[in-house]
């Protein structure tokens, strides 16, 4: 299945730990640059103004990590991301960090839309809400033109 | 029920992020340091030397993780560990850091016991598995005499 | 000469890098802690308030750092800083980190007070200024004894 | 003066504090990770190799760091480096990170090439040390091209 967004990140040097291998808390700083980066260039919605000056948060509530194969440094992963459901103030994601020899690392995400000067959730605002709807429907178009 | 291990956790200005409250993948970092103080502290067996010259490795290979409330800087939460499962070479923890109002993560983790050579599963070293079964009574016990 | 402050710190496994010593940007975010410690538990200024409902920063604006001898996962190092200069809205200290065999690392560390308002430097608030010259006081005195 | 090396970076929320800026640990990993960059793009020479199967170490024996501006969530540096002197084992280059306004952090790093076996120093291996001569031979030329 196509994912709805994809890049490519370097496993490097300050990733891995004295076993030679990503000391896995560094995953979920790669995970959140990751998303960072699907906001500004996959959905359109800068990221640093959605939580700077819109003080909209979208903090994690649930994660779900397989850790299936070790990276080493100097390798290349892709990096891939699924839709799996947009709430009225809640995104569930799929991502997979992915080697030559299949899955390295696969997260189960849900993040929630919050006001950052209280800490609730809320609903996501329009535009947001609109370009992951967007998103959504791309990424069941390629779906379906896979089939 | 009584935890296998309990330790407290400042949270520092390092831990947090713009919205003024920690950045999840801090909760890692804090998560493995966790488990490293547990081996040392609790289980007696110093984690550096198993890690180190043993070339004992514990990846971990399942988290799951929820985060339920919001931590801020200058707070202390009480870090607690049990034991779920001692395998052959793999073992269960459910680890849960604690502020006042209640949880604020938890994590249910797997860990592996690896050959930091072939980075391969193997069984838990003798006094490492017999640690874990020592734990795992005391856990039960201090369970029975709660009830 | 005494230092004005005295913690010890744990190498974890989080800070070593493949190389199997300390990656050296974790000295930085070891540093930090030390600080915070020191304004916590030496200065009596709660750290966190400070930067936080107090809106007061102390970023870092000049930093020399040596890079003397390699630390290993495990190793227990004593942290120690001494007040150079107190000025009207700037801090000069001296740190080290250091092992059985001497100093692992050292850095002179410039701090500037300021507002977290506008980022602009001012002058330390009056609590907090008072705390640093007794510092001082107490510094001078300790060496003064030892002479 | 034209930089022997420039690449350019994402401030992400990751590496922010409460205060709404740069974290300053995180600018060292921001440097480690640019020199990284610059051993694999810019000299030739691939970094995992060198410091994995090569056992050839680069570790900072000094570092210098002026923190001149402040750097804000969703800001792209450049970054830039130069080469001040290459010696036997040693390398000392000078490093900015620059804003729209300015230099926001530089640094004066010295290091030095060990053996990851001893953390001996020992002479760079003559490939790097080619490497680093033609560098060093295209900044001077560079340079008086300029004039």
């Amino acid at each position: 299945m196509t994912a709805a967004f994809e890049r490519e990140v370097l496993i490097r040097f300050g990733h891995c730990d004295p076993a030679g291998i990503v000391f896995f808390p560094r995953y979920f700083e790669m995970l959140n640059a990751f998303v960072e980066d699907w906001f500004n260039e996959g959905l359109g919605v800068p990221y640093a103004e959605l939580l700077g000056p819109r003080r909209v948060g979208l903090p994690t509530v649930q994660l779900q990590t397989n850790f299936e194969r070790i990276s080493r440094h100097g390798e290349r992963l892709a990096q891939r991301l699924w839709i799996e459901r947009v709430g009225r103030s809640s995104l569930s994601l799929r991502v997979s960090f992915d080697g030559a020899d299949g899955p390295r690392v696969s997260f189960g995400q849900v993040l929630v839309c919050t006001s950052l000067e209280t800490h609730q959730s809320q609903p996501f605002p329009e535009d947001v809400r609109a370009a992951l709807v967007r998103a959504v429907q791309q990424q069941q178009s390629h779906q379906s033109s896979e089939q």
